[in-house]
């Protein structure tokens, strides 16, 4: 056992690993040459958090037989490989796999690891937890994540990472490029993967980098400099590969042994430079040196690059130097080229005829939508958190922000990942859930217990004892408040507990929006009779729903796959009331079992009750098998149709209407394995429509990809709106792309784009909207109509490296079942120009729904002795329609993350687009506000700072034409208001005043 | 560029690297536990000196495509994971590696490596310059060898390697055990391959380990403690495997990470310990962690091995710890355990039924052949090279040490290498030659120079001089001495001179033997009328021999593949004549031009006119090609012959017939591919017979396994003798194995062994004997017959790793064709008793070629003013009969290595199988011996501290049985007289008083 010393000698170390060679010492000081062509070597690993293996799989290097890949070994032997040159440099990107190690070094290395990333040896990167997907995240759950990365570099090295390293995802956002880009302070945004012609035809133009303005409503406000790679993020061509055992032509230089070749790898290098100088404008290329999970013996890369670099430049026709993407941006900006402008995005994305990277839109659409919901309830756990009391060592939200961090990741979200990968990523969220739950269940314990003026938090206080005496806490359920997370299958013992001996049911209602708001809720009741009170002992209008087949059955397959029980009786009903609640607060209300003989339920079956000017119809695709011509399946990456079928009842299928006085139901059993009940709710103004699909059949030899079709009238021409990681809308037109002239060779799959909030259409009279409950894939395939992809069940693998095909089951009782989703589209028609009101504030909360917690009175009388409504900001005040808190969140230091977005862009909307204001003081009605820091997006730095070190680049054209962007002005420190202007978001580090006699207070 | 600090902090190291992990620090430090099964963990790599890469190409780490494999990376990577714990140790094996490693580090890293050898941690065993092979290397080769590798040790490290460790090759030898392994001063011997019916019953008997008397002569004093595997030199079965992306399962001990598995892999590793335990005595089982070429990140090993020590001795069931396989021998040694005694030898060797590995034994003849000629040329160089003096920087001796000392390795000289790598042995052989035969040139030139009273050797002296001074040393003729190294293609163009013009032809013939020496040589001559005189001017008996088409074809074509010269006209005639030269000495023969119409060159057609007792006829077998259902077939490894069929002419081709005073000559083209010379010599009481085989034809999809059989009609009751690497015969039984109830399978190859001497066998009244001039493999299949198969050609890989059918080709100007061989046997018959005599000498004589060299006299006189006659040692001195000097070699420090073999095993022969002695004043005339320390056979360090050390190890059974062995004596420093009993050799280095003029005084 080694004892550490504190104090390190890190120069013996260097000196005594840097001595490679007795007679070949390599001079690798080498740096920018001005009048030559400088060849950027950039030592990097690629390391996917999950994809063939889980991310702590491929960590510790288990289960090679699957991929042989070890992050362990990489950071490993990266310390003294850097050490043994003071030249050498190494970018490291996904902080998942570097936390992971961080934490297990000794202090010795952490402190020779400090000294290489103070010196720029070792340069974080990216810098988020993963590198996210571009297509299926939201853009909090981006910004959350890359937070979570970028903070704990901050603590941890003092350092702000300076470059986007999007370097596999598959497409690339405008999102990305001006809020997960310019908005954090980087200085460019690297990618690999662009649309095949795109591709040639920038290589063409020595158009691969560019300044790209991502957003429309910041315009060059928020640009940056966008660099994709001539092909890919692996070393040039021309055998460049020196992980062990790799099989490139290594630099033979020792005269005393056979086989020296010095001169010929020279030659090659410099050929592969001169290429790739070619289609690139400056005198800078960059190398990409490594791939995937490479760098396991670091020494071994390092010890050729030494050689290519020291001989290179002995030869002299180019200049080879170790790089980091950070100095090539310098040299870059140095250069004073003029370089082109690119708007919008990079989506599709197609690597070559017919493979189109847009099945992955919708792939694994259960996954999706459990991260769509964790990522909802992470944001109001937080605020939970927030108001009793963040505790870092008991349970708080950090594994949950961990597990969905990691869900990000481009194999993950994406549906790219083998199914034991995807299968870890929902246990994640299941054990970052539970653990939240527990925040969440403690907190409006606490919340319900204590009189406002008192408050949570004390850390004191027997709450906070509870949780940290108790070695199990995950299982403590506070003051009996109990969480129904599988409500979505009908599945609630809390709310289906028998009422019949004089007990109520105690429902708190939890709204995490900044606005008031009224929804009807829905929970599962073993009887009928039954009635709901509000908290102010007012008996409300109620209505019971039958729980149809399709729901039972579902409800009980999965609570015995997934809980491994069998449930109770199945609840009879649904009982659907409004309930309402004040902004980021509660209601409570009470469920009580009535002698009353029950609601009647009114239904009845018709064939056409109810008359739509839309019609929603449902068709899937059959997905190409491949042969061996022509090898390119649809899988779980690429949807390649290659036939379009209608889903149609064999026989005419009675539909069963159900009324009532909040919810009218249409329920419809399109064919065995698809259910669509089409809801309209009192008082609102729009569709909804549930889908239940699957087990999608294959036994015909044929996987299917199953579109929902929602069809108007209307003339678009070819054009509509989806947006961009649920924020901005991008305008896409059928058949075209803006940046080249498209060569059409799949006129499905090459028109799909990625949504997360929603599509429009419009013609001159009115606009059709649809939001989405999760990421998928869409397109208007058809003017007038726009079509979403629910589920996929393919039986072939694309051929990108996932080497499963995507054929989801779900196993009980060693019983396999294809995958059957349950999902929600909604819709509605509003006249031109009034539909982003709508898409925006029911956007907000079909991402933020009401939160439910339940208990039970027995006897007690909870109306008088609890706290039954409760709001977190000052009860008279909201938050502008256009504003959304998208973050709260108290930190370890007791300060508090505040984001606020404005949720419309320029031209949006003709009141709601303008720039508007937030009272902080109303936000925090109890509280001092000592200091509020204005951060960058991902708060590692003060905004001030970051706009300071901004980097202004030329481009080409006048920029002249864009109108002036305006952005919120400063905050006074006395006043405490934030200005939010179109498409802004504001991050913001808030201190308190500490009171005398509480440490937190809410 | 870092600089090389000397003195170097290895603590600071140490304490850095060893802090694996903040939270897991492994207690590595465990040793030998007493009551417990202790589990020997022995890191370790298999390098090959070449197999399917060249040596070089696996030390850079090149042609990965073929192997990934990386020398480089092992021992660069070592030295960190060696510091890191001071506990983890690792075995080092294979000095051709180590030292083109060693020579390429810096300062600093020697430092540390000097102080990890001298701990112990890392240990350097067998210590040869590769594991040579124990069938196909004659024991001076593998004496020379692990000199090579011991004094390179010995010199750099001050220590001897204890173990000997020969995991790998295809069998083993009686030579091995008690010369390579007691004789060299090893503790124990490791091995891996033996047959598996043998294996199974000594597994069965616990007697996988026994007490090996190698040495019929030398018995106990020559035995070994001797380790067979339990199945290979890998990890046990279980999943112990930890190179990078290997696919054991790891130790994943993080509680934070998911797939915690601590248990199962403790349990994994018991469970194997107590499967091994149950076939090994005393409590001490040894796992050999690694294989071939692993190692290469040794991080990734030890990481797993620390591991399992921590947790194994947690669990406490059974004992591990880093171990060597010294403390292993130790630890067996102190059990106080008894062990079976094995004796002769593990051959054949087969690793399942019909894979008996002897077709190695034959496999590239050709290589195996120039393999033994540069090893009596390099024998005969150090001689030379000790006369003239040696030269460190300028050529000597050392680059063809080099160069075979790596052809003995086991994939090299087996001939079961790809074929680029047995091109890369020829190369080094080629060029190590080229540097030797500069030596030997520049030192006839200086003995034919100088009279014997000045000497050779001055460092001033013009000949050095003219040696330093030229760049281009290699392709100097020092006096216009020439060599011939291609006289056995019948191409020396120095003999082939034109001597019409008063030029004559100096023929210096340079006998190595220690005798006297009477040889007919063959030169080819241009023209008929040449004449022969002595050195005392008397013209003497010669024979022209005419060139048969075979040879002029051979020549013509290997001169035009090898040098790319075509020759000019071939010579016409073979000139013979008898020439004599002294012990170490030479002799000078002149040829000149004569008038006379030339010699009468008498030879006539007929059928059969050599009437003999024996009976010569060639066959081949017909080699398995392998089914689906039985896929072993025939390969360079492996014998699997499916049929035989003698080789007979179609047609019945004429014998022509050849007769002279010296020579006679029967040629016979057996057929197309077969050619057959049969030679008696006048005073010569053997037959010689010459074949060239090939090519082999394969069109007809059949690989064909070439034997000459020797057939007499002698009743020889299925025994036969074989020698074990040219020194010991050991009594073979067809079908009968000594140590276990053979399962006869292959009745052909399972009675195959290895032949580098000879081989005979006898009735009651008469002894045949046969000896070959390379490797080959042998056997006796038929009573009275002795079959030695001569060349291979076979159409399949025999599936053990080197992925090429054996099927070698010679190309010239882009032609290609099979391989033709050019060979000698030669047969005599003795009565009962008395083969030994003929066999050892004519043996010697076999080994040690005269060597010839030529130059021309044009007008001068060279009898009168050069020296024409020159011996080494006192010239009324000769070695006994029974003893051979098998190394004279002057060292770097001037001291002189002499080795001194008894060429006889107890009662071979009934007059020289007895204690004989040399005399040392002898064989140095003009020296005077100042001091004679007697040396281990590698002569890294003295004989007697050596015996000092030996352990005793306990046998079973009574060792009473055995006869008294008497060995020489200590020799008197005055009298200088070394006695050598049989079999007995005798390492001696020799210092001499240095005479006040000169350095070096021969």
């Amino acid at each position: 056992m080694a004892t550490i010393p504190v104090v390190v000698s890190v120069v013996i170390l260097a000196c005594l690993f840097g001595s490679e060679s007795k007679y070949m010492v390599y001079n690798t000081s080498q740096t920018i040459v001005p009048g030559k062509l400088n060849v950027h070597l950039v030592p990097h690993t690629h390391d996917d958090v999950g994809w063939l293996k889980t991310v702590d799989q491929y960590y510790v290097g288990s289960n090679n037989s699957i991929q042989g890949a070890c992050v362990q070994n990489i950071l490993d032997s990266l310390v003294p490989a850097l050490l043994a040159d003071k030249n050498r440099k190494f970018i490291y990107v996904e902080q998942a796999f570097f936390q992971r190690w961080w934490r297990d070094q000794s202090e010795a290395i952490q402190i020779v690891v400090k000294q290489l990333v103070k010196s720029g040896q070792l340069e974080l990167i990216n810098g988020g937890m993963c590198m996210h997907d571009e297509a299926a995240p939201h853009y909090i759950d981006m910004i959350d994540q890359t937070t979570l990365g970028h903070r704990f570099i901050k603590n941890e090295f003092g350092v702000t990472p300076r470059i986007g390293w999007q370097i596999d995802p598959f497409g690339h956002s405008a999102v990305q490029a001006y809020l997960l880009g310019a908005e954090v302070g980087f200085d460019s945004l690297f990618f690999g993967r662009i649309d095949y012609q795109d591709r040639a035809k920038r290589k063409n133009e020595k158009s691969l980098e560019v300044v790209w303005h991502g957003s429309r409503s910041l315009g060059s406000t928020a640009q940056i400099f966008s660099v994709a790679f001539p092909e890919n993020y692996e070393p040039p061509p021309g055998g460049f590969y020196f992980e062990v055992n790799d099989d490139s032509p290594i630099v033979q230089d020792d005269i005393n042994l056979f086989d020296y070749n010095v001169q010929e790898r020279v030659n090659d290098f410099v050929a592969a430079a001169l290429s790739q100088a070619n289609i690139t404008r400056t005198n800078h290329i960059m190398w990409t040196m490594g791939t995937d999970f490479k760098y396991q013996y670091a020494h071994t890369w390092f010890r050729e690059m030494d050689k290519f670099i020291h001989y290179v430049n002995m030869d002299g026709r180019v200049n080879a130097l170790y790089s980091t993407p950070s100095i090539y941006t310098d040299a870059k900006y140095e250069s004073n080229e003029f370089w082109p402008i690119k708007s919008d995005d990079f989506f599709p994305y197609a690597d070559r005829i017919h493979a189109y990277w847009t099945g992955y839109f919708t792939s694994r659409p259960a996954l999706k939508r459990y991260v769509r919901m964790m990522s909802g309830y992470y944001l109001a756990a937080r605020q939970l958190e927030f108001f009793r009391g963040r505790n870092s060592s008991g349970p708080n939200t950090d594994l949950l922000a961990d597990a969905l961090a990691i869900a990000q990741h481009h194999d993950a979200v994406t549906g790219t990942e083998k199914q034991h990968v995807a299968n870890d990523y929902a246990k994640r969220l299941s054990m970052g859930y539970d653990e939240a739950e527990a925040v969440v269940a403690s907190s409006i314990a606490c919340l319900v217990e204590s009189p406002p003026s008192v408050g949570c938090g004390n850390p004191s206080s027997t709450f906070q004892q509870a949780i940290i005496e108790t070695p199990n806490w995950f299982c403590l359920y506070y003051y009996a408040i109990i969480m129904c997370p599988l409500l979505n299958i009908s599945y609630c013992p809390a709310s289906e507990t028998d009422l019949s001996n004089g007990k109520s049911l105690i429902v708190v209602v939890y709204n995490p929006l900044g606005w008031k708001r009224e929804d009807i809720i829905r929970i599962p009741v073993a009887k009928e009779d039954v009635t709901v009170h509000d908290y102010e002992g007012r008996e409300i209008e109620s209505q019971l729903l039958p729980l149809f087949d399709a729901h039972v059955g579902i409800r009980n397959y999965h609570a015995a796959a997934y809980l491994g029980v069998t449930p109770r009786d199945a609840p009879i009903y649904w009982l659907a009331f409004q309930a309402s609640a004040p902004p980021l607060g509660f209601s409570t209300y009470i469920i009580s079992g009535s002698k009353d003989s029950g609601k009647q339920i009114r239904y009845r079956n018709t064939k056409n009750s109810v008359q739509k000017s839309v019609d929603v119809s449902y068709s899937f695709y059959s997905g190409y098998n491949g042969t061996k011509k022509d090898p390119q399946a649809s899988g779980a990456y690429i949807f390649r149709p290659n036939g379009t079928y209608l889903i149609k009842p064999e026989v005419q299928v009675p539909v069963t209407v159900v009324r009532g006085p909040l919810i009218d139901e249409v329920h419809q059993q399109i064919n065995s394995w698809l259910y669509q009940i089409t809801r309209l709710y009192n008082g609102k103004e729009h569709v909804e429509v549930e889908h239940v699909v699957g087990p999608i059949p294959f036994e015909d030899g044929i996987g299917k990809e199953v579109v929902a079709k929602i069809t108007t009238a209307m003339q678009t021409d070819k054009t509509f709106y989806t947006d961009s990681n649920g924020r901005d809308f991008i305008k896409r037109i059928r058949d075209y792309r803006a940046d080249w002239n498209l060569q059409v060779n799949e006129p499905v799959a090459g028109n799909y784009y990625p949504i997360n909030l929603g599509m429009y259409i419009h013609d001159d009279e009115n606009e059709l909207s649809v939001l989405v409950d999760r990421a998928v894939g869409g397109s208007s395939i058809s003017d007038g109509q726009i079509e979403l992809m629910l589920h996929r069940r393919l039986l072939n693998d694309d051929s990108r490296g996932v080497a499963e095909a995507l054929n989801e089951t779900v196993c009980s009782k060693e019983k396999c079942i294809g995958l059957t989703i349950q999902g929600k589209l909604y819709f509605r028609i509003d006249p031109l120009g009034e539909g982003a009101k709508w898409r925006r504030s029911v956007g907000q909360e079909i991402y933020s729904p009401f939160l439910l917690a339940f208990s039970e009175q027995d006897g007690d009388n909870w109306l008088t002795s609890r706290v039954t409504t409760f709001s977190g900001i000052d009860t008279s005040y909201s938050l502008p329609e256009n504003v959304a808190m998208i973050t709260l969140q108290q930190l370890d230091d007791g300060k508090v993350l505040l984001r606020l977005a404005h949720l419309y862009e320029v031209g949006e909307d003709k009141d709601l687009s303008v720039m508007t204001h937030v009272e902080l003081k109303k936000l925090f009605p109890s509280k001092k506000i000592s200091k509020v820091m204005e951060m960058s997006l991902s708060a590692n730095q003060e905004r001030s700072e970051m706009e300071k070190k901004r980097l202004v680049w030329k481009v080409e054209g006048a920029s002249g034409s864009e109108s002036k962007v305006t952005r919120g002005g400063p905050i006074d420190p006395a006043e405490l208001v934030v200005e939010l202007s179109p498409m802004e978001i504001r991050t913001l580090l808030i201190e308190f005043a500490i009171t005398h006699h509480k440490l937190f207070d809410a």
